[in-house]
């Protein structure tokens, strides 16, 4: 089972320019074969599916604890994709021609089925599917998958990043680039552990150069290419026998952070698109209820959820109206 | 974000008679349009997409909770299959008619494509898509949909119930009709403090007599009926502000626990499937370079993971010996 | 726009021994690319889709009567589909075993996700789609398109005709071998008249001795082998224009309906099916609502629908207790 | 089995200019999971499997009768999208550049594979497939689907509305924002009368103003908001005892039409589109041979259908002629 | 089993101006449902279930020789892609705003998944899949389904050639629209042959007027228009006894090839994309490594290989440095 | 382009007892994810877009020449389905009953869509799509890809091995699984040509012996196992670049074939199965036919095909009647 921490991996900048088209670029790292939606299924159902776990502890620690720093990951696409969608659906509820600045847009569902919203789906609008889901249910093989879909992912991020310098896509393509690449490496250290052959010479895979990438520098100065975290309170301390020895492009130790997961940073509070109904055409409304319900719960006054762009000293209707205004 | 935990929300079975066939019926609680993929999904998606949450905080945070619990569902479906797949395939590494027993099964994946695992799929083999997820932004339009998405939960789990008698199966559904229940009266709360329509009324929907099936009496005796775990360590603690009042079938009051999570259990560790090269042919092989990986990064000898089934005092070699005899 | 007409186009037989399996292979002829679902939808959206209609008027009035017709059969079908499922489900609502004897079946979806009733699917449980929809807009293809469609369509009619023999089947096939057989000379009439190719060679296609099929003969002998129907209470007068001539296999003439429809059948009303709550699982409990209702309404006490089981002077209650028993 | 009346059920503008990016959002209202072949198709099939009518006989008529009113949705959607998809292809057949000017257009199959018409997919050219179909048997479930379907429904509709500002679809959207209304409710009713549970309070949901869309305005002063037909010559008696009492939004009582269906309007006839071959690349040679077999077949010489662009007292090419011009 | 010749059917010109968007269209004639992936598949698998193929062997004969003929039919769309997308990703690897130019395309798979080529998806991206294929076994059906497919290919590429004005896709279509009318008549009469069906009377169809097409013509020419090959060395002699008689259109007599195959032409061989790093970042070190392995294994200094833009006389780097400046 | 062939890559048994329910098996290795299609059509849609070839024409080469041989390799799967299809068709056609024992197999289109013929679906009736190929252009990555590909198709090949003991599903697993290692070898090959990384010690990966299978020991004996060819009368000269050095299990050299292609084997003529019609319900009048038009074109009398079963000195009729009997 998992338990859910109210923040991103990473900070995300707060929305600027809106950049539908660019966000339906963006998608394909969310629900494309090999964007984060599949990291995270296909590492999650292989642990479900592990056999024989007593017997190789490292491996399945390995596989269970990168398949919770995946949740993140779906997490931070979502958040550029809204980000970017921020902006065209702000009218009145309505009105014809609200959404007329979108009509031509590439994914239209961004707007008439979802609010403004990120979907589970590729560049191409094409849904995610279970069919991407690799599970053979051998451990060598199911790795060597692995490596191989970090290999994609690499490449489909890559290209998005070349593709669109909207601050949201940017600051998401530089994260995923630096931890990508460590899972990658992981994986390919777990091949070599159980077969020998010298993988770390395929590295980087493609020749992403990600230390001339801007984005990636802070993350990398912070050590997050070198870095596996166990994400659970007491679970998953034999990473530790896999994840070892230099790192294939620096040469510097590949390294367990003691933190049991990344600090991280509070999302920003996306505002109203009253023009899809979100939250509501009325978002003053679902903060009088919510007010009301707190209230007789017993609760504080003031939410008691943090985000990046919170405005002490205002009420909640400030807040609200600085929000949509 | 998440955090892992490497048990599961309540104790299941050890294998016992394999049923590969009621093992793919199963798999619509998994993959189905109904299955606890989209509920996890779904929920998890409304959450990305949440905006204004200050605003709405009480409802935001009933959305991540409940998202939060739905991955420890996939879990238990996923360990249900695996637990009815167990046996067919412990026969020698390639060798003819090795599978023969299972080329009539309903769902030849589980052995083909799987290593006698669960697939992202339906009853029907139709792998799970992003298509199944809703999230208009539109809160009381998604507040809706998710309690129709648990009606319709809730009829494939009787249904499974009904249909597979396997005790892997019984313990999952016992389960999971429990705690969708409580999800479908979670939403019915929060679309009648948004609306003011007493939906309390529409309970149970479907009619199932949960309280006749003998496998929810365990836990409508825990009260796991009527409580709402937050599932995070910290974050989420205004779902009081919804899920509260009396319970619409046996008016005990609802309440949030004051543990952020169950108790849970630890998994069975499943037996090697070595037919299917689960975790490979040779799974003595696998454990014997894990422990040398474990020895050479200062970990105990002895596993760090806990299963249901540790045998202590026995040796990795003697418990693997075991596991595949 | 249509008007609905309570009534099949043919009798078909009243439940007997089920055949959940034979039910399954039955879909192929509602939801398969060849199934009535496509010749409903494509004759449906070539003639939304026919442009310059008055110029080209008998041709348009053959492809809108058509249609009309082939709603009937997606009707027939789900008929035939439901009285097969009729059996398996009469257990007590919730009680586990109920449907043990359906958990191996073709397409355990009939009885998961639906209520013993009929699916949007193929024989192999795949979802028809409307990829299966041909409109081209160019008149003489869509013509083309259509005889071959109505090929396959008798094809699989065949097959499944060979393939099953609960009586639900073999009245259902005998009665489309005979009428998708209509439509497939109409088209290439159509096509005749338009081009010149004499297509009345190529009949019958595929080589199905209809004649030879004991259940086609008694449709046959009332002349429904070279019959067509406006469907239209007074449109669609010119389909006569087209539809004319020698049967290409019989010789005799070909001839346009003097009543605008069949005169059809009452369907029976199927029995409910506790164990999958359909019409929920206690039907009396709807009986009662419904008198009531009724009543309300100053309707008569009796049912005002008719079906093939009524059996006057018998209340509602002991009708639905008849039904159920 | 039903009956076709050649009309729509409210009369559409005519061809002005075309919106080919406008058609492709339209497409989300015909073949999305929540356009009209979805609330066709479910209603028709949940009819279809509909056990023990008899004894539910009111909610049966329900879902029979609305079930023929989608039918003319799907004809008016497809009507809009036709109408806006007139004048690119006008060119001549087979000319280079003929259709350079859509090249770019969202849905290129629209010209590609389609003679510019309507296709079976969403706005993201999905095709709509027949796992939008929910039919459980539960007659509550079912109902408690429907009422979200319709929320769902309107929420597209709504956005196309914003959307897309042609006459055609700013006239579909207005009249179907109204009917869709119509049917939420009356499954709205049927809950409550079933259950208990007054969901007259969720209305409107979603909170669309319709007393404030100019474009509803004619439908609600003709009272087709709180008005159902039977859309049957005979059947269908029962509605009155499900669909009464006041309206949720404006207290008028709720009625049956005395009329079975709405009087509707004749379609105007689209032109030809001769560089896509519709309805062929020579519309006067069809017109010949359409006159010709309606001569031989003692039909009348003018075309019998009547189309909101009948030209009296021209002969067909002088019309053929007009309209390609 | 085949053999492959490195060269196409026909000559196509080099890459010039980039026309990503008419490349997105161009795909509906490789992955669409009447594309070239559903010829050669269709006739391929057809040939593969052929039963009894002594006892029908002209016809047997006949599809395996086209389906050889359609392998190079796919390598020719594909080629037309793969020269409209070249340009656009010529720049620096892994540089921001590199893609930015192609950010809004129609397909941006094109260049997230690919490397500027082309993907196995329709117009409007669906991946083109297995129900495309229809091999009932049946030979007078599969020959009907054939005639038709050829039909509904025919106005597929007469519709891309109206739309796309690129020079590949101009040479492309021309040449397709050619032969595929020589299947299609190739099929008209196998079917006449087995059926007495005059089918020539249906020519062409659709109406298209290749002789009025500029870029059909020189293959009219060359006779192209009226001849079969067989390709392949020794086998397939026998489609001399279906095709022959006179041509449809032309009334020129129909002939089998003397050559086994077109003579073609050598492919172009494209520049690099470094952009998308296809082949990769650095072509010279692909080109190094090549010259290397090539000189150990003993082959020639030159690549052995022939392309239309063979530059005699300048070494590897030369020609590297060439196509990538 | 490609010449055709007639003949298999190596002898596959006639048909003996059929296994429709292990065809339904077999067809994962066809159109399964890691099935023949995808080995086919991902090497093949590398080599159109492989751009520079001159630059890498080793690497060029090499993938052109194993797709080439993958086609063998789809006309081989569908030769083992469709010999263990031969026999539950071969009824009367037209009669009920007929295809009665067939009603409950796994993949009832086998007989309802086709003709007791292979379909382009997976082992759970999933048609094969497009979205199996990769091909992102990056040589190194395509080539990671497919060393994963064929350790996919490796493990798929061994499970159906050891489910399936019919024949011909020996004959074809034991002949893959040769072939299919030799195809990993050369991935695995260019891959160290291109990085240094010692991808030999992966092997074999699976770990499958193949050294202890039966029914691959004759193709090792012959060699098959560690030899390519290059399917070319004349091109990709350069394998040898890459292809060379020790087999990574035997330590033998790896060797290029001096023959072009395998000697290969004639099929077998596979029965009629009239029940199904096909080729159709009266195989001797295709044979007249055939016989009719082989005369008129100046053919030879017998056939000019070669097949295993041809029976010299019988005349055709002689021969379906053999066939048929």
């Amino acid at each position: 089972m998992i338990l859910r921490i109210d923040k991103l991996q990473t900070a995300m900048p707060p929305p600027s320019d809106p950049d539908p088209v660019g966000a339906s670029a963006v998608q394909e790292l969310l629900g494309g074969k090999y964007g984060e939606m599949s990291t995270f299924m296909n590492y999650t159902y292989q642990s479900f599916n592990f056999r024989n776990r007593q017997g190789a502890r490292p491996f399945y620690d390995l596989l269970a604890s990168i398949a919770a720093e995946e949740f993140g990951h779906i997490e931070l696409v979502s958040t550029a994709i809204n980000t970017m969608l921020t902006g065209p659906a702000e009218g009145k509820p309505g009105e014809l021609g609200d959404l007329g600045g979108v009509k031509g847009v590439r994914n239209t569902q961004h707007f008439i089925a979802g609010g403004a919203g990120a979907l589970v789906q590729d560049s191409n609008a094409k849904p995610w599917n279970g069919d991407y889901v690799f599970s053979s249910g051998d451990l060598i093989e199911d790795l060597t998958h692995n490596f191989f879909l970090e290999t994609g992912a690499r490449n489909n991020k890559l290209k998005v990043y070349e593709m669109v310098d909207h601050p949201a896509a940017r600051a998401l393509t530089g994260y995923l680039l630096v931890r990508g690449g460590v899972h990658q490496i992981a994986y390919a250290r777990a091949i070599e552990n159980l077969t020998g052959a010298n993988l770390m010479k395929m590295f980087p895979s493609p020749r992403i150069p990600t230390d001339k990438i801007p984005e990636c520098q802070p993350h990398i100065k912070r050590g997050e290419h070198r870095k596996l975290y166990r994400f659970s309170p007491e679970d998953f301390q034999e990473i530790a026998a896999v994840f070892n020895g230099p790192h294939p492009e620096t040469g510097e130790d590949l390294i367990i952070a003691e933190e049991i997961a990344p600090e991280g940073a509070p999302p920003y509070d996306l505002p109203p698109q009253e023009a899809v109904f979100a939250p509501g055409p009325d978002p003053q409304m679902l903060a009088d209820v919510s007010a009301k319900l707190r209230s007789a719960a017993g609760l504080p006054k003031k939410p008691t959820g943090t985000v990046a762009n919170d405005s002490n000293g205002k009420g909640i209707a400030g807040r609200v109206k600085e929000a949509v205004s």
